[in-house]
């Protein structure tokens, strides 16, 4: 037997581990219905996948420069001009395979062995588990199940023992819950005057559904902000997103980027030059989501599922399923056994209290989350 | 300014760089010949881009199952029956975006921080690289320029402070030599007696000149063995890779996965199926460079660069420049400057001899291998 690594033992994406068990059924001929993974269903819009086409037509597929394509890297750039009304330099954005790529260059760019870096709990799995791998500290700040770091308790930790960096998310996965723009603007003002490095997950920006988007990019240009072509554009597969950084992190995240990736996959990035240009068929995509989103904040707590949190955006459904179980990976194995419904148990999101919650992704079509919510209330009640 | 971790000061990958001022002057009009980056110039075969094509019209491009799409990592598995006559199970078979991500998940699985990593000098500079910025300590075995460990010389290095891993590749980047069968074998079993774990990087086989590869998995069901979809399958830009891993590695190599990268973009999982299927057409690519080797085995030498190891298979030969300059960097500067012909400064390679040394990769077109020649010489005599 070959000897493993001490760091190399984190807990998987149970997320993913339902993706498996739901993908096996699926191929067995089950009708499952998948709320599980953070995946709309809906395929990108045509026009993305055309230019993908017409690349595969001009043939070649290579290596770009580390930090992307100089056309999307505009993109991107002018994209922070049209819907922040901000002016950012494309030679501030790095393109990245997917956000997972991000998360991992920022830690290593910002953090060494053994540093503080806080997290919300709940809060997205992978930047536990990276951060383990990696070395770091994790400090979980509890946010009472929304998700939403708040100032007080930032300044209560780090008065206890200093952070060397922080990263949120609004809108937050699992909750969908999202920041206020002066807490968001405090926070960073915080971080600022303590020197607590800020890395803003803005993965689910342009789906929110009660008020407009903030970045944290308006109040500094000090923040790393990671975004991605996976949720709004419908580009999971892709595994195509981005960083814009500190003017002097960029040649530090080309040098690692070069080293532990070369590039992004350049026919994604190409297809995702066309996706800021994709906005009508986006948005219909999203109105689905709103209707799915409406459905299930008065469906769930009728079932006895309460919501934790207010389900500002994104596209989960974070709920407190003690009223039938406290061990949530057991309810969501026999949920998919019996209803063919997918979904992740909370252990993936909260480590203390994720035993007694669920996350449930609204991404599908309405018709499936209808046909999802009428199973479990036959499952349930 | 944002403080940057200790880490992630590495050196970059000068070979990238090259590229980023390479095209550049592409973009300036100038009639560059990229002789740079490990890439293969032709097009990935038509039957791989119409898969891709054809999967683009069927939509839904998602996350596939950390470990790959059940149908590539079969294909893959077949792939050692046909080629090395060896039964390996498709559940050993990790599919990972590139080499890249492949060796930052073996080097995370295996490997803790501080523990001592042999690489060959020279060798990849990734290899070095990741290896800092993972905290691992690298020990670098000389190998008197022509890039192959020879068991006498790891004995050595292991009986001075005993090694936890070992990691090389045949053939060789940058020298493209290739490991003779019992070497090869002598090595993975003197790591097997002295319990260090054995990564080996086969990245490019099918592309020897000289003899059959060997895997060295045909030795040993503990090694691990990293393989590409770059090199032979001309699909650099796709960023997709595999493993072969130990039965008790598989989990951990998927979790850490899950976490770290999610899933391999799945387009380029679904074109990989059918490279595998493409092998008449990939031999004729394979042809061409058969004519460029001969052409630079026979001219580099004439123009006083002598080649430091046998060109047996890659696509590079690698040179001695001292005749012309010390500095290595700055003779790939001005050669590019003044021919228009990129190749690689040896400092990417080689920490201590890389600055008398340059990488040529002829994975071009035998008409611009030739116009390279022809400039090189005008340059040079």
């Amino acid at each position: 037997m070959i000897c493993l690594s001490k760091r190399s033992d984190v807990d998987p994406f149970f997320a993913m581990d339902v993706l498996a068990a739901a993908n096996k059924k699926l191929k067995d001929g089950d009708p499952v219905i998948s709320m599980a993974i953070g995946q709309p269903a809906a395929s990108c819009p045509m026009i993305v996948r055309e230019a993908a086409k017409r690349a595969l037509k001009d043939g070649h597929i290579g290596y770009t420069d580390s930090l992307g394509l100089a056309r999307l890297r505009e993109k991107i750039a002018a994209y922070y001009d049209e819907y922040h009304h901000l002016s950012i330099s494309p030679e501030r954005v790095a393109v990245t395979t997917g956000s997972s790529a991000a998360f991992n260059l920022a830690f290593l760019t910002f953090f060494d062995v053994g540093e503080r870096v806080a997290i919300t709990r709940p809060g997205y799995p992978a930047y536990r588990h990276i951060m383990k791998a990696l070395g770091l500290q994790v400090v979980e700040i509890d946010t009472n199940g929304n998700g939403l770091i708040d100032v007080e308790k930032l300044e209560e930790v780090h008065a206890h023992t200093p952070l060397k960096g922080i990263l949120f998310a609004s809108p937050s996965n699992p909750t969908g819950a999202s920041m206020k723009p002066d807490d968001l603007k405090n926070i960073i003002q915080f971080c600022k005057t303590h020197n607590i490095t800020v890395i803003a997950d803005e993965i689910y920006h342009r789906l929110n559904f009660t008020g407009p988007d903030v970045t944290a990019l308006s109040f500094s240009d000090e923040v790393t902000v990671i975004n991605s072509f996976s949720k709004y554009y419908c580009m999971t597969g892709w595994r195509i997103g981005w960083m814009v950084l500190p003017e002097n992190a960029v040649r530090t995240v080309e040098r690692i980027s070069q080293n532990l990736y070369i590039s992004a996959p350049e026919l994604s990035q190409i297809a995702a030059i066309a996706a800021f240009d994709a906005t009508a068929d986006l948005e219909k995509i999203k109105d689905s989501y709103r209707i799915n989103r409406e459905h299930l904040k008065n469906g769930l707590p009728l079932l006895g599922l309460k919501l934790l949190a207010p389900m500002d955006g994104a596209f989960y459904a974070y709920c407190d399923v003690s009223k039938y179980s406290n061990d949530s990976t057991e309810f969501a194995r026999k949920m998919l056994d019996e209803t063919n419904v997918a979904a992740t148990p909370g252990v993936d999101f909260d480590t203390v209290e994720g035993k007694r919650t669920m996350r449930f992704s609204y991404a599908g079509s309405p018709a499936e989350i209808d046909e999802a919510l009428k199973r479990l209330k036959n499952w349930l009640l």
